[in-house]
């Protein structure tokens, strides 16, 4: 139980994941991420919904596929079946409440930004979007290397997993929704998320993996892809509908 | 070999799905169901592939993707390797027989209905492919939730594997044939797949998993979409080519 | 150390695919085949992304998922997680090399084809080109019925997986990359794919497998796809931008 509560406080040390208790340390910290990474990707998957012009099934469809279709193909790649996002209701109804939020406030929102295409809350959103997107990077990105390790799949499995549950949900949902994967067209997307894997991958080689630095591998995903975005900005190509 | 008899007479029991002689049962009976309904998917994949104006070899892959994807993915989703559908030649079979008819009375069938388009033929063609499409939408949903259970895959993820497994097929041929997959488009089409999934679920759980109550379950579904079908004239938008 | 000095000569010799001698010879034979087949994919996706505008990371992502995806296709189908094209960084190397290449000399290349059109180097590059993907297409197709069968996959799952390993690659490129797939264009693509993986499930059942007889597949598929290719002059279709 001393354990327990040593993971409780959070604390770090110099244990490394194969630790059981940095494991249900970090069992934790990782279904924080994945519920909040589910749902800021399954955002961008209704949002795509919406421009397409889909109903409230399609938004629900794409929201599910974006939130749980990176973590879907990280299970199945590494053989752990069936896979979280098909068994955790957390994670679906991570999705699922996503997709209803943009369902419900899309078209007031789309109203109060198209009167004043300038205003204040049209780009508060972009910007939000854009952080949170990149959020999602960050936390996925992570939380796949950590579950490679987890199962011993070997450093360079661990890094390109992480790049795959990072960008396999936007990949699936730009798909299905017929536009040009965002992965081929940005180029500081998916090289933050394999940077921050290959980081997870060293942190655990020096026995350094604790609450502290994956905390610090997602910043730096994040950081990385803030910048790109923010020095970006003449060629945002976000959510673009296809030509 | 009482348990055997037992099984031939087909006798719904009290007995729970985890009972070898309902998995028995549920095994003879699935194959069954999925033999019919990889043909029906499959007749599906054809048509969209001559539609597309795709050779012979076309046609086959198209009506073996839409026939075998669903249950492929089943498969890999639940760690059932190599999946059914690639060592399973029954359901090899089904598939080309569906992509070889379509072949042959395609174009013979087109003349009649292109001639008179008011005719009887046609409408009577196009009901039945919707029932058809219908039934194999049934059949995977079920089949696909009782394959889960029997692996122990929990609930949640029987209910939502059996819904993935019977769009699985048709969103594989859409995102090949580059079409708008129709699970995003069709409100009432990925709805009655989860609906009789979770009833097979429920079923399981009251330890009430019969051939009767299998077959209610595939009816149920079966009834909801045609329905939706019924109701819905003014948008058929079944096999649409691309706008 | 007797077995190995026999693998070394690469002699061929009575033993079965299921000899441990004749593993370690085609598991070494394999890795040479994968890296050449995975080189040559990897290719053709690096040169559709350079011709739909990609940037280098569009290239780099291109030829990774067209040399790497067939590999990992078959190794989900076989439950062989994590698949190899994560975790071997030859492969990685070899796709990384082949898009390298592309985004170095192609702009070099186009100059000299485009100012003589009919000049020999073009003509050079297209046989070449279509050499190396028949060659792509038979290494896969070989290898993928090997790994199947030493598994025990069975006949017929050896023969499928083979063909999916050999179009697998060339499947997803095309999907990302918004064109119609090839193997649903070209009818003799897929098909000498099955002949061969078909050939080498026969040899395993005659006893006949060996490096001399593992290269006679690879040949035969190689000689059926170059001969469509050749008698193909008015239709070639290959890497087609879509309408």
């Amino acid at each position: 139980m001393a354990a327990s509560v040593w993971v409780t406080d959070g604390r770090p040390g110099p244990a490394s994941c194969h630790d059981p208790r940095v494991l249900t340390d970090t069992a934790t910290l990782q279904v924080v991420l994945d519920v909040c990474g589910v749902f800021v990707f399954a955002l961008s998957g209704a949002l795509v919904a919406v421009r397409r012009g889909l109903d409230l099934f399609g938004i629900m469809v794409l929201a599910w596929v974006a939130g749980l279709g990176g973590g879907i193909i990280r299970d199945v790649l590494l053989g752990l079946t069936p896979p979280v996002g098909v068994r955790d209701w957390r994670l679906l109804a991570a999705a699922l409440l996503a997709g209803t939020l943009v369902f419900l406030f899309y078209g007031r929102w789309s109203v109060i930004t198209e009167r004043a295409p300038e205003a204040r809350p049209r780009r508060l959103a972009t910007r939000a979007v854009r952080w949170l997107d990149a959020a999602g990077l960050a936390l996925f990105a992570v939380s796949g290397a950590i579950v490679a390790l987890n199962v011993d799949a070997g450093p360079l499995a661990a890094t390109i997993i992480g790049g795959i549950t990072a960008t396999g949900g936007g990949l699936l949902r730009d798909l299905l929704a017929r536009q040009v994967p965002e992965v081929l067209q940005r180029e500081l997307y998916a090289l933050p998320a394999l940077a921050g894997a290959a980081f997870v991958v060293l942190l655990d080689h020096l026995d350094l993996l604790s609450t502290v630095t994956v905390w610090l591998a997602v910043a730096l995903v994040f950081g990385i892809r803030v910048l790109a975005v923010t020095l970006d900005l003449n060629a945002p190509r976000a959510l673009r509908t296809p030509t």
